[in-house]
């Protein structure tokens, strides 16, 4: 299925020690959605997880995902789409983006239709051969260099018109994760790693999870996916023609005074989707995706647990037989008995942790949450119960 | 040792259903003092144990004191001492005791000084008739009637010349408390229960209360003690005659101009002694204490596991696999697979508990507390880790 590589466009390839150049064509698409219900009571519907600095870096979620790809794209060569509500503040959080790079959807309408209108948005703005990355805005990643290191080589594999992933090396049979399984190397030129991806799977249970790993053939599957703009839109329109000919009308009148009444008309009928099921599932069985390896950390950041393991160890207690992770202030924080517990101090009060070893302790203005890193999956019922109880100035 | 009964005063005994009289000559003595470190952050040190309300009753633990002190002294017959820093707290909070029954001691001298100025003051004021009943101003009581009648059988043993000390029905073997070990009976008229005190001992270990309450002897000495004031004096100067002497100077000056200046001598010189060190246990020794079986509910409040028993369960959860006892706004306290969680909310903050049985929050505008019951008494490390800290703002 895939054409051969694009002879016409130049890939840069990073020399160690050199600073690379950003990736001609190279556009970076950043859907900014989801409330991050497992990190309430820090993260909330009206201020969710892309927004936060979860790390203590000084940079948002957001923003990081931003620095990461800057190198890669050059200046202004970043969309992100978010919901209407967010558009505001993802504009505020980086000025450098400009307005017309921050697509709004009127309503939430999963990930096909924010990734597939950016693809049309491109492809108006910028012609046939650009080619995407799909970043989500809320995860975190460690190595820069292997990051880059890996689009480089999805970039090469798109050119080749494949629909192309990065399968991160797994740190253990996580089943919070779905997986990619690598099948035969691609021998791409410029792409020595890229292999086609022979499946997708969903989150698995532990044993599988550690099947899959003893055969070296699986990786976590991302959601990062790097495809020429026309390619994807290619394969949405043999998949979902209507999902595909109301996004191709969206984005021919995006930068146009008819934006408004298009997306008024044609929004709120597109078939919500992930990608994933969209296109990455059935493009795979038919031998339209690569897979390349990401040799990199990540982080989906998907609870307290997870986020917990994200932050250094705070202050050296006094009490101290145990020290523990803090997001704010180190110096408010008190353990006693207590080694491992992570404490989120967001609102300035101190936050003593006596004799419960890996507590999760998040103090807010309004709200204060109180579990373990072994239940940190449950704040979602917590989340749910004060919805059930009216309380929505809380979600 | 002790005299005979004074036949020349009266002793109103209760009648089932009927109110009863208050005791002609008998003044009730609250020594007011200790911050109640373990339940921190709730107790400050500016704002102690005994000037709040730990049960959601409406009154402070003073205030109920009082008020079930009140039906047997009769009004103004109350006195409270207290450090100087909390007075004007203690007189604002029990606007009817007079500003003369509330006693500033200019430092912490322990209980027998606060005591024997209280009885030396009585003394001075009253005359040699007069019957102390002393009482914390921070423990729980349930059983009004009960306590009562406990009290009019001690006032009739104090007449007779003992020390009484109100021997409380232990209700488990509990390593918190000392006990009070039950003798022969005495036979008095108008107080049958009273029995000779065979001693007195400290906090034991479990097997040792154990064997305690199995020999039906011993009870939780609970620090009530009823005397005539002109008795305990006379025991005081016979064991500590310059503590004597120098309460007797200050009580005389104490309705005086001289009274600042004859404490600002004579105070600061005083022995630092507890009451049953001092009297209690060589008195019994010698054959001079009494002790009534209290037959009430009695808990001195001395952590959050003792007050997560003193308040009621809390509002049904919706998510609610489990309910727990809430001080504060119950609607705001969510417990999420966290039956028995105790939660304080003393700021109109939420609280959400997720996986934590029995754990204890404690949510204050400057300092939140995580703990669980079983921790309860670690809690006193936190706060000396605070002051280790610097952080005196705390405490």
């Amino acid at each position: 299925m895939p054409s051969q590589p694009d002879e016409s466009s130049s890939v840069a390839t990073a020399e160690p020690g050199a600073t690379p150049d950003p990736i001609d064509g190279f556009h970076a698409v950043i859907p900014a959605g989801g409330a991050g219900t497992r990190l309430w009571p820090l993260s909330r519907a009206g201020r969710p997880k892309f927004l936060l600095d979860l790390t203590g870096s000084g940079r948002t979620l957001l923003q990081a995902t931003v620095d990461r790809l800057a190198p890669l794209t050059g200046d202004g060569n970043v969309l992100v789409v978010t919901g209407e509500r967010h558009a505001e503040a993802v504009a505020e959080q980086l000025p450098g983006l400009g307005g017309a790079n921050v697509l709004a959807e009127p309503s939430p309408r999963d990930s096909m239709a924010a990734i597939g209108l950016a693809a049309a948005v491109l492809l108006e703005r910028h012609g046939d051969d650009v080619v995407l990355g799909s970043f989500a805005a809320d995860h975190v990643i460690a190595g820069a260099e292997a990051f880059q290191r890996a689009v480089r080589e999805a970039v090469v594999a798109a050119r080749a018109g494949y629909v192309v992933t990065i399968g991160i090396a797994a740190t253990g049979p996580s089943t919070a994760f779905g997986y990619v399984r690598a099948g035969a190397g691609l021998d791409l030129a410029d792409a020595p790693s890229v292999r086609l991806a022979a499946g997708f799977t969903e989150k698995p249970d532990a044993e599988t999870a550690a099947a899959y790993l003893a055969t070296g053939e699986y990786r976590w599957n991302a959601g990062m996916f790097v495809v020429r703009a026309a390619v994807l839109l290619d394969h949405l329109r043999a998949q979902l023609p209507a999902l595909h000919d109301g996004l191709r009308e969206i984005a021919a009148a995006w930068d146009a005074p008819a934006r408004d009444e298009v997306l008024a008309r044609v929004w709120p009928g597109l078939t919500r989707i992930a990608i994933d099921h969209a296109i990455a599932e059935p493009v795979a069985a038919a031998g339209g995706v690569a897979v390349v390896p990401g040799d990199f950390d990540w982080d989906d950041v998907g609870d307290f647990a997870s986020l917990a393991g994200l932050v250094p160890p705070g202050f050296a207690s006094d009490a101290g037989d145990g020290d523990g992770p803090t997001l704010g202030d180190a110096a408010a924080v008190l353990r006693s008995g207590s080694p491992g517990a992570f404490v989120v101090t967001a609102d300035g009060r101190t936050v003593s942790v006596v004799g419960v070893p890996d507590a999760v302790v998040v103090d807010t203005p309004d709200a204060v949450l109180v579990t373990t890193r072994a239940h940190a999956q449950d704040v979602k019922a917590a989340v749910d119960a004060w919805r059930d109880r009216g309380r929505d100035d809380l979600l």
